[in-house]
């Protein structure tokens, strides 16, 4: 498991080239040119970046063995060469969220919403990592992020669709929803 | 619930002065006179401490519905007027731990450790807040801090000991008993 803080930064410095950036729920973030994606804590005055959000990917909050295993086995890496399309998807959650008990989480979460099981139909098309805000006090609980190849691209909304539909999603307080299309190497 | 990061400080400042620090597993603290609790981040010149750790309260990460009552029901608050002793027990937990999925951490920490349960029959005697580091980068995963009046202090032990007989604690690779005395008002 990777464990270091990464940075995203959106500004006019990044590999990945912003190709949308459409508010779901909640306040928006302003428009920039390119996204950078650095390992660590990049200081807030390093290129200047328009807006700059941090996560660290952490520990599963409520993954079981089964459901690891699965997720393992489809799972494939970040960086793939044909994932040339990428989308960055921070979200906060209500305090109503962050006030249920575990059980009630995990109960909304996979048995109502079939978080996990969804997730799974699209691997290994889009390759996935999720990193964890709330704790570093970061404006959005969680940054997720997607990795899929042009040809997956109608796959990968279904799948967006999919989960924005659930019962978990009206716990959402906050989305954006950044697309991005990576440079050439 | 509150949310703001907390910082200890041991050095030669605070409310609290320190008759104990012994080591239960792994590195020692340095040795300190006082303590103090300061919510918020201190910086690390600030009456320069010998040592600063800091967390964060955070959601519950394994309490269900009913235990998350029962704790509601007999928790008393910090601060209690009577309450001179305390104790800070910083805990990390081993790579092994971070690496079980959700359901078995869970498994491990009630049904097998019963850590919740025992936590609850010293209620209210024992008042307790647990903080969260491991996000933040810090060095301990968690702060564990207890206010009891000295009648209740062999009771603490009992807590104490009990836990550090779980199958739960296995998984400590790091853990210091800092104990502390509160001075007048």
């Amino acid at each position: 498991m990777v464990s270091a803080i990464t940075t995203f930064t959106g500004g006019q410095h990044g590999r990945w080239r912003i190709v949308g950036n459409e508010v779901v729920a909640g306040e928006p973030l302003h428009p920039a040119e390119r996204l950078d994606v650095v390992v660590g804590r990049v200081g807030r005055s390093s290129k200047t970046p328009t807006w700059l959000l941090r996560g660290i990917p952490s520990y599963e909050r409520y993954v079981n063995r089964r459901e690891r295993a699965e997720l393992e086995a489809s799972s494939p890496p970040l960086g793939r060469p044909e994932a040339t399309h990428a989308a960055l998807i921070p979200i906060t959650k209500s305090p109503a969220w962050w006030d249920l008990p575990q059980d009630e989480r995990r109960e909304i979460f996979e048995e109502q919403s079939h978080h996990i099981a969804t997730g799974l139909k699209y691997l290994p098309a889009v390759a996935r990592r999720l990193y964890h805000g709330r704790d570093l006090g970061e404006p959005f609980d969680f940054l997720t992020w997607f990795e899929f190849s042009p040809a997956k691209a109608a796959a990968f909304e279904e799948l967006v669709i999919m989960l924005r539909e659930t019962r978990e999603w009206i716990y959402v307080d906050r989305e954006v929803d950044i697309r991005l299309v990576r440079d050439p190497a």
